[in-house]
């Protein structure tokens, strides 16, 4: 089942931690804190709290994996095409495949409602830092505090969700500096109404993502319902066809996912060493085996598509953070920002006594973290989603039983409903696709960790991988939602008197996944927690409250300019054209992935191919941004976030204003495209408020 | 007046001095050793003797900075705007600019004469290496055998000149490893037939200089006279108007001015520390200077043309070079290729003896240099035409006084028509921005220099450089043709008389440009010409002859094939089309330099946007290749070189076949463009054959 992780965000990217002013255009601001200054001083404009409030309502949070926002009354909302790709293979069977071929309903009657999706809307933020940081008490164990912190924000989500009914997470903001509690309308009930096909989306394929200048219509329109009807959408952008002028000032609504900008060097230091080197290894393995599933022929190769996207997605932009961090210059940067920041807190004896320790902390933990970082990392299952719903089936039967507060993380009251909506999906499991991608994760844990450790011992019990793999999925029942539901619902006993392979399989694997998720909290997360709650304190007292905090999927607020940038011996233009789509295809012979759709060989005359169709901004977006309204000055909706360039991969550490750029999809291509080629011009008409 | 310097050939590019096998692409291959054996392997094509010699004789080399081919049996004669451009500027006044506005000639009455261009064709090469070697006599000093062998250099040449008619030069190769004496058929009477607008020439401007995807009509089509009859051309290219296909064999033949890839580490780190800060200041101090002027006016900036485009087009050249010189990945891989060949050496005693100790005498000479490098490079004008001609005068008539043997280099026999060629043009001259040049010039110096350095005593004579530049050039007749062939022929006495201003100038710091040339010679260039010899024989001792020499502004052959490559994230497509250049248009908003022309815009219509524009291939180029035919096995012309990409740059010192590219203007674009934009069917039918 899927968690928002770092690898599943459709695109991950930037900050500076600078030491003295923040260079203006960076920043990915929570609501309550917007740089009302910044901007007004740059552009002389100031959001107003009732623009903000507008915006903030506008937009919306695709919950497997991106953003989006409201665009008309009636409930349509606007994200990518890679955001909705994940529903749109959900979707897809042997005899309908909406990822390759595009979809528009013409009727409402006609849209298709999306197997597990849930959109939410950041209702209100709440500061509750007072009582999670208050729930330690003095004289507690290091692993004590986590838990009691971890308690407190159950008991916070819970009675948020029993007094208002609104989904309610709290948030851990600048490393533990805050705790936010938000509240979200969720919608579960989302249809599709309009997507391109895939090649039109994602024209120039994996070379091209995370690079510009682009030639993609990365766009989607669903529409929200609510007890079988339209969401009558109070708060929605209106769109303005003509976009953005080279140099106007636009923001970025959305829901950054990670960032690691706010991390000490010694945490950097893993990340460099140890995390992105295995997870680089991980996922290019992953892509091997889906490529050759995909080769055994069409229909599996329609069945992989989505996660051969994201996989490769990941491994781009992993490659490129992995070397932003072994760049000398964004290294020494780093730490000459941690050695001033240290040497702000060292001037002070109380500040020193308070907080001075803590990066040593940090630092012994990382030490920890690092010798027993294969351990972590290769005691899971990582790549078949039917063996995670098995194994959050097993889990969530014995956690439940628990009082909330002694709860696993993801089992806590307040948010089993989002759960049980996610594992009770009507979407399709391929077990021979799961099959080989279980067979190579165990793989991979035997190469690193040899038959003798708990979790092989536990998982294989003397088979090979292959053997293992095949055990489990052979005629498993939990591709069946009612067969899941019926183990829920039957509980720990159900489960445990389970003879299906696959819930025998977690039942096996779960006690080490535990204990592994144990020694991480006990010996990592407990200090981590601690120091960085400690860290977080400092640079409140040393800079105030003039810094953001690093992504945490969750919704903020970017704001900057249209512009091109310095690329390559010569400039990228701020945006780009249908022409430069042909030119592009034409000068690779329309070659895979540069090859032209149908509907574009075909309707080329009748487009008008001076439209602009993406464009480049100094917008601070990561991944978890994809499919952010980008607005003006008029809360207009004046593009649509899709990625961003090769040169802000580096960004997931340090921002650079100079090259760092998001790229959207321009009003005008997207209304273009509908109208003259997709045979869609009555939604066009309903975007543009003229129905 | 110009000799062909590294900063006036249109740009400048690639080697990679590879210790073991050459990878294949890689070379600029004299005529006499193409690389048979390795195009063979690679492509299964041999060219044939007839073939080469077809080509060799289809190819031409512009005098004042690149190459060309003759494309008709009509004397027709293709070649780059940007190498045109000098001449165009020259044709230009106030009243008709044929830079900025193009032009075609309807008839052959309409064609306009070059004020000072000359086309040398390769007719035959000579190895002469014995004969000048051994003018070297035992006993004699490093000084004396430098004069020995330019005085046997000016004999060969002036007894080929007498025997057969030819332009007669005598060629270094492989740094002194080899003399070869090239006889070259001259034209004189070269007439302008077609070029288009700057602006669609040089699309982009300097930011897409160097850089690639490109999108110019960097063209222009002369035709060559005899007796004022157009040249019947007996070989010429036969033109392929479908261009090459991705992967195929091209090759490109033209005159690379030069490269450092030969050169000992010793002389790169002059370069890195010396040459290129020296020089990148200079120059851009000169665009400043120029700019300044252009500012007064629309004439103004009109005369500057050309020279802010060789000026900025040499500074982003240079700025590529020095980059890669500065890579610490490219110094060691020199060091170590060095290292690699010198221990070769020292294992055998006898080729220790004869050529070890070569790098150690240039380490010393290049260690004099460099103490010496700032009265070397500033002890003389730059920048201003004008002051080289009355310079050259001075000096014409003192050296032709002299036996042929013991004359400076450039005043010998061979030399004197196409220099009196060059000194009796009729390109006009603009006083005003000489001025402005002559003074920033020797304000660089005395600021460099100081005011007792006898350069500046010379010329300065106790005036600021803005009084002595007015001086010199108030009421100066040097711009009169009439009045410079009056002193040319008047000898050493009219020049002595002379009360001209600028000729008087030229006398005083006359003095100052000769030691200063002498202690080059005995200093510098004598050790190491005898050390580049010993280097050059030890290098054919090590590795044969399977190596090419460095660019000397001869013909050269260079191999490879069409191909995309890795960049800024993405792949660069093997060519572009005319759909591009709209959308780079468009995509800047039309501005400047990335305007369109009336007739682009006007007839964009009529295009077939799908023509191919420009493209890419493997071909080892560097500047003064720019007009290089690129032709296919059946030696069909299918390509226009006019610039590399940026990474070709470093290409200067080292090749690197992953990304660096020649690019090509695509014969497709050319005849689109001449039929359905500048109504120049009648020529594109001459160019096809069909008239």
């Amino acid at each position: 089942m899927k968690v928002i992780t770092r690898f599943m965000l459709p695109f991950l990217l930037p900050f500076l931690f600078s030491t003295s002013l923040l260079p203006a255009e960076e920043g990915m601001w929570t609501f309550d804190n917007p740089p009302v200054k910044l901007i007004q001083q740059r552009y002389g404009f100031t959001p107003a709290a009732q623009w903000l409030e507008h915006v903030r309502l506008s937009s919306v949070r695709f919950n497997d994996g991106g953003s989006g926002s409201f665009i008309s009354p009636t409930g349509l909302v606007l994200t990518n095409h890679h955001v909705a790709m994940g529903q749109l293979q959900k979707m897809s069977s042997e005899k309908k495949d909406y990822v390759s071929d595009g979809f528009y309903a013409r009727t409402p009657a006609e849209e298709v409602k999306s197997p597990d999706l849930e959109l939410n809307v950041l209702i209100s933020m709440e500061n509750v830092s007072a009582r999670v940081q208050g729930a330690v008490r003095p004289g507690m164990s290091q692993e004590e505090a986590l838990q009691a912190r971890k308690a407190e924000m159950a008991r916070i989500e819970k009675e948020s969700l029993d007094k208002t009914g609104l989904r309610s997470d709290v948030v851990s903001l600048y490393q533990g500096g805050e705790y936010w509690l938000y509240r979200y309308k969720k919608y579960t009930d989302v249809r599709l109404v309009f997507a391109p096909e895939k090649q039109a989306a994602f024209f120039g394929g994996d070379p091209d993502n995370f690079t510009y200048p682009r030639y993609c219509l990365d766009m989607a329109v669903f529409r929200a319902y609510e007890n079988g009807k339209p969401v009558k959408s109070a708060h929605f952008l209106k769109w303005n066809a003509k976009g953005a002028a080279d140099g106007e000032l636009v923001f970025a609504a959305g829901n950054p996912g990670h960032s690691d900008r706010l991390r000490t060097t010694a945490q950097l230091d893993t990340l460099r060493d140890f995390y992105y080197p295995y997870a680089l290894n991980s996922l290019k393995r992953r892509v091997v085996v889906l490529r050759r599933y995909a080769a055994q022929g069409t229909e599996q190769a329609r069945q992989t598509t989505d996660d051969v996207y994201g996989l490769e997605n990941a491994v781009k932009a992993y490659e490129g953070e992995y070397q932003g961090l072994r760049n000398p210059q964004v290294i020494a940067k780093k730490t000459a920002e941690e050695a001033e920041f240290r040497k702000k807190i060292t001037a002070s004896l109380a500040w020193q006594r308070e907080y001075g320790g803590a990066w040593d902390a940090i630092l012994e933990a990382e030490k920890k973290y690092r010798e027993n970082f294969k351990q972590v990392r290769l005691r899971q299952v990582r790549g078949s989603e039917m063996a995670g719903v098995a194994t959050t089936i097993v889990q969530y039967v014995a956690e439940v039983a628990k009082p909330d507060a002694q709860r696993l993380d993801g089992y806590h009251e307040s948010q089993l409903e989002s759960l049980r909506f996610q594992l009770f999906s009507s979407a399709p499991f391929y077990p021979a696709m799961e099959e080989a991608l279980l067979a190579n994760s165990l793989q991979e844990s035997l190469e690193g960790l040899g038959a003798g450790d708990p979790f092989l011992q536990a998982a294989l019990d003397g088979r090979t991988p292959e053997a293992a793999a095949k055990q489990a999925l052979d005629g498993t029942r939990v591709v069946d939602a009612a067969f899941r539901k019926s183990l829920i619902e039957g509980g720990e006993k159900a489960v445990a008197a389970s003879a299906d392979p696959l819930i025998h399989f977690a039942r096996r694997i779960d006690p080490v996944l535990r204990a592994r998720l144990k020694w991480y909290e006990d010996n990592v997360e407990s200090v981590e927690t601690a120091a960085g709650e400690k860290i977080g304190a400092a640079r409140f007292a040393v800079y105030g409250k003039s810094l953001y905090p690093d992504g945490t999927f969750t919704l903020r607020l970017t704001y900057g300019s249209v512009k091109g940038y310095a690329m390559n011996g010569t400039i990228a233009p701020p945006r780009t054209t249908l022409y430069g789509l042909y030119d592009r295809s034409e000068g690779f012979d329309h070659k895979p992935p540069f090859d032209l759709t149908p509907r574009f060989i075909q309707g080329r005359e009748r487009l008008n191919l001076a439209a602009p169709l993406n464009f480049v901004a100094t917008l601070d977006v990561v991944g978890g941004n994809s499919g952010s309204p980008v607005i003006n000055r008029d809360a207009e909706l004046v593009g649509l976030v899709f990625d961003g360039n090769i040169e802000s991969l580096v960004g997931n550490f340090v921002f650079n204003e100079e090259n760092n750029r998001a790229v959207m999809v321009h009003p005008a291509a997207m209304l273009e495209a509908l109208r003259k080629l997709y045979g869609a011009a009555p939604l066009a008409e309903e975007i543009e408020g003229r129905k």
